[in-house]
């Protein structure tokens, strides 16, 4: 069965998902046995030229038409930011349409309302790339370590930063040059200020903690320290100490209640996180019957994360395929992935 | 929803499965909403002291009953070996009742005849402790990958034969010498022949590539060398040569087919498979658009396995729930896995 899909937003990520739903809908079906054909992309510069090749009626610059029409089964979401894509989400799960979403901001911001209206339509709203690009850490946590009393999640969760301290330590620039370069080769937005802030990392440790611990963290209770402050020197002074300073996110139990924060810390060389490089992400998942466990992989970038939309867009196109129809998604705790 | 839990075998893995179920029933049913009762436990000496509390009621050494009871919902299998577990899983599958299996020597060799018996009940057989111990590697492969063009999927994936090069290396013992501590501390088997061959590795590998390029693998397709031959002298010389002895295991396409084998690789020091310790597992994905991912943690031991298997049993038994009946599990290709 074909599963027609509409797309919200062609920028990096949305451009490399439009790329693949393009080139690999024949090897996809053929390994998974979901026709993915894409309807729609709905982008906000009509003009603009893009990455892929698609004949002008299946461009729009409409997204609200996009989530409430019924030629529609699955959005997928990579634009980015709260509004107009809270109401846009709340619209197509309104409408009875799955989603599968890239935005952290938007799932640890607005989650707990998105979810509910995920479970009164009883479709599923999936965000794999929501946190550590093209790692899978999301399923495993809300799946396999289901069972777990996990007592920590912490890491490398923004390839940005990542990427801006590794070039400060390893190529001696300063803050402000290693920033440029990033934002030069892509790996920084326009505005990197959520990145540089912490706050793009709180949004992901807000969400690990709520996968971790099933209970809901806002950003803001993420006490948040950014590198903004973090200079050459201190970069130098940490090396001549054997250490190396990363843009560190952890949520973990303290007592009764949880605490989350995100700042940079000065780790000894040779900690595990100590050469987790450039835009490479690194999750560490720790309990008392897993031990210690770790997922490392690219944490940025539009290919990685078009890859793990994908991963989900499949798993929602699966079902529906095996089910026929819209009851299949009945199935809160999924959903609500606590 | 209450579920009806059946587990086969009470060793290391089966007995810590049973502690977590008598002891984390509640947690788990706050966490995920999913009541797992746990009905009986099958074992081959009725007199061997456990290291859990059952009323004698609970316990038998008649699997078969179990496999076949209709008041047992999912049974989950910690046996190991071809028989009787393939015949007992077979029965199983054949009434219905959704798998969860540890059993990597079972997938790899009658996975096809056992997902035939799963499609034709429409219940799903699970194995993400089949491979990693508690790393959860199967499900991102199988879901959150589905959609990747993998190239090669490698690493370290016995806990023993990595146990004994580790401690070969960095304790300066004799094969012997660390293959008797590894006994002595519960990571060999009293008979170790399958670990140290290489075949244990096979039978995993076999199962990644399967994942991986959604073809099916016999083991004894894998080019399998053990870790027998490697002396005190090579792991030293290694060590000269600034290079690390292990045990991996590489499923990668070669062209149009698939290459797999298990054989000891001196690795550089600084390669980052080199640093992988004791009992410890890592596990590459490596496709285009992922580039590369790995997944670390404990491969071996009863707790973290028996944490996989309660993943996979919580998922079945979530599906149960929100589904009410049977035909919920009729999803081939989730079960298929492919």
């Amino acid at each position: 069965m074909k599963v027609n899909v509409g797309v919200l937003g062609a920028g990096t990520v949305g451009g490399a998902l439009v790329q693949r739903l393009l080139l690999d809908r024949i090897q996809i079906r053929e390994k998974t046995g979901v026709d993915l054909e894409l309807k729609v992309v709905a982008v906000k510069h009509l003009e603009k030229p893009r990455s892929f090749e698609l004949p002008p009626e299946r461009i729009t610059d409409q997204a609200m038409s996009v989530v409430s029409s019924p030629g529609i089964d699955v959005v997928v979401e990579a634009i980015g930011g709260l509004e107009p894509t809270g109401e846009l989400l709340l619209t197509a799960l309104r409408s009875g349409k799955p989603v599968v979403t890239a935005n952290k901001e938007l799932v640890a911001t607005r989650g707990e309302e998105l979810f509910e209206a995920a479970n009164r339509s009883g479709v599923p709203l999936m965000y794999e790339a929501a946190v550590g690009g093209g790692i899978p850490v999301i399923r495993p946590l809300a799946e396999s370590l289901a069972g777990e009393r996990i007592d920590r999640v912490s890491g490398i969760v923004n390839g940005t930063t990542n990427y801006i301290l590794t070039s400060m330590a390893q190529d001696g620039r300063s803050f402000k040059e290693a920033l440029e370069e990033a934002t030069a080769l892509g790996y920084a937005e326009p505005d990197p200020s959520d990145d540089i802030s912490g706050r793009d990392a709180a949004f992901k440790t807000a969400i690990l903690a709520r996968l971790a611990f099933g209970e809901w963290v806002a950003p803001w209770q993420v006490e948040c320290l950014g590198i903004e402050a973090v200079s050459r020197a201190d970069v130098e002074a940490a090396a001549l100490a054997g250490k190396v300073i990363k843009l560190i996110g952890v949520a973990e139990r303290v007592g009764r209640d949880i605490s989350t924060r995100v700042s940079p810390i000065a780790l000894d060389v040779d900690h595990p996180l100590a050469g987790v490089d450039g835009v490479t992400n690194a999750i560490f998942v720790e309990g008392p019957a897993i031990g210690r466990l770790l997922f490392t992989g690219p944490g940025a970038g539009g290919q990685p994360t078009a890859s793990a939309l994908l991963g989900d867009l499949i798993q929602v196109a699966s079902r529906r395929n095996w089910q026929g129809k819209a009851p299949s998604y009945r199935r809160p705790r999924q959903v609500l992935h606590r």
